[in-house]
């Protein structure tokens, strides 16, 4: 997974299922945490850290958006970035399997599972990514399985 | 789907297959979409106006988990918030069908599909939910089967 010349950007001829990559750590802070709540989740527990203690969380925890927010942004900067990635049609499952709280520091480790050409457009294609992010203490807490699109590598130089 | 008294909150025995709700519009403004990129998803055609017009998508388009965030605002305003939502363990299937992009008004439809009680806490449940994102030409741009989480409401008073 890495292109074929010096600063040449990752094209779909490049990924190949069984490809991983790990991505972070970064820190998530309760400053962050309740910033995303007050826009996009203002949930008590997301928002409040009086309200989310007497929660059966026992204390503030990150929107789930947040920590799908956060595994892009490492994809991002850590691959995505030097891509000729185009977007994504969606996802199949996302499993939120531990609260993320502040001061966690969360790394993501991506599993290409396929890379399926498109049959309508011969310039792309669709690689089905597994993601896994984990805390510091290597606890699993967001999982997810997206389909990302992907340029070949002639249709990104035109 | 409401509760049983004056502002009282919605609980698990609230839900029932079949119910449906919409909330929204609200409007997704250039600001916002770059802010949302900066942070969490800077791909150029996200991020930068310029060369969101010289790509695919023909000028600025929000992130696909802005577009999330937005209709879980829309939830959380509209039902969450006024319940014993406990967050949520997951999500099966996202789907992004058309770019959102700035100015776009969105409104999200929901319909519970399932609700089952907890086998293992009898003060609590799960609630499958389809959601409809449109934007103001009543084109789907996105769609997503999530679960959440209710506490019964004898749990929630305690």
């Amino acid at each position: 997974m890495s292109g074929t010349g010096r600063g040449e950007q990752i094209a779909l001829e490049d990924l190949a299922p069984g490809q991983r990559r790990s991505f972070g750590p970064r820190v998530l802070t309760r400053e962050e945490i309740i910033a995303f709540a007050r826009d996009w989740d203002p949930q008590p527990f997301h928002l409040d850290e009086e309200a989310a203690a007497r929660s059966p969380f026992g204390g503030l925890i990150a929107s789930g958006w947040q920590t799908a927010a956060l595994c892009m942004r490492l994809v991002v900067d850590g691959l995505l970035a030097g891509s000729t990635s185009m977007g994504s049609p969606g996802l199949d499952e996302l499993r939120w399997l531990k609260p993320v709280r502040p001061g966690d520091a969360i790394t993501v480790e991506l599993t290409i599972l396929e890379v399926t050409p498109s049959r309508s457009k011969p310039d792309r294609g669709t690689a089905r990514i597994s993601y896994v992010c984990t805390n510091q203490k290597g606890e699993t807490v967001m999982t997810m399985i997206a389909r990302s699109m992907f340029l070949r590598r002639g249709a990104a130089a035109r």
